[in-house]
């Protein structure tokens, strides 16, 4: 079923597209811009044209940024011995939520998945490696822990090793706050893997 | 926590505002929109900004169009002398999907409620009764089956019956694949007083 209005019907249809949101979603929102000022719904409309204009990629992390270099890897505060590799802009988020992180961050836009035609030229692995010169002590690989993420941890560790510089995996384990009943078998068998002493 | 781009944090604070999508969707929306073309950014921001442009209340029905009358008011196919009332434009919508009504709309703009600061002139009352010529048989109170909405309803009857015209109001009971047991009191008492005969 469509609305009789062709403009209504386009900005559901756009809406729907962005991830998370369903028809349903679209169809609210669309209805309550509709009872906004037109200033409200230009805010909105203009703060998206501006994510395509204003925001670009650093040119040393491939963090999202509108300075380049942004403002971790320009840091005075920032540990620049350490590295931690990420598959995406907005894990970086996450690690700097926990406070606890002071090193630098590589962004590496995606994890290697030959099935999808992703291999190690596609993503910015090059850019990591030259990034890793004599100040360099530690590269902590955290992209996910799922197969493609696995794969891509242990193509990097192959490449960094001989560099002699340390590489680390993020700890893969039981959620703190979760039941060890409802844990899955792999999950478990990483965690007693990781174990540490007290 | 917050992004180092305030353009990108702008975007997810304006996206936020819309219902249902909270911050967490909001997040993904962004990064999801930082990775499509300029082009395809422009559709979505475009799109929004047209619903402001070209889309305008029907200035009989009060329903959303972008041609004054809207396409149901201006139908020759429909049935003149029964008009729907309903609250919001996108209620017609859900009329119109079960495919059987064949009459006219009036949107309300919303439902009588005191506490808010909502009466009678601050709704499409007016414009309501100004529709109701020798032409219409009856009129079908669609409000939802809230305390403002009864009240509404109610009110509405109380205006429009000594102008000799049918008022009618749709029927609330056990929604149809409802199980008996966990429907509540007062739907279940609406459902007896409002049975039929086979």
């Amino acid at each position: 079923m469509k609305y009789s209005s062709q403009t209504v019907e386009r900005a559901i249809s756009e809406l729907s597209k962005l991830p998370g949101i369903g028809r349903k979603s679209a169809q609210r929102a669309v209805f309550y811009l509709l009872r906004q000022t037109n200033e409200q719904v230009q805010a909105l409309s203009s703060s998206l044209q501006d994510l395509k204009l204003k925001v670009i990629h650093c040119s040393i992390c491939f963090n999202i940024t509108e300075n380049d270099p942004c403002s971790l890897c320009s840091s005075e505060k920032r540990d620049r011995s350490i590295i931690c590799v990420v598959e995406e802009a907005n894990d970086i988020l996450a690690f700097e939520r926990t406070g606890g992180y002071r090193g630098l961050y590589h962004v590496l836009g995606g994890v290697l998945s030959p099935l999808d035609g992703i291999g190690p030229d596609e993503l910015h692995i090059k850019e990591l490696l030259q990034r890793l010169n004599e100040d360099v002590r530690e590269v902590i690989v955290a992209t996910n822990p799922s197969t493609e993420g696995e794969a891509t941890a242990i193509y990097l560790a192959k490449m960094i090793k001989p560099m002699n510089i340390a590489i680390t995996r993020i700890a893969r384990g039981i959620p703190v706050g979760a039941d060890l009943e409802f844990a899955d078998e792999v999950t478990l068998t990483r965690a007693i893997e990781g174990r540490s002493q007290f």
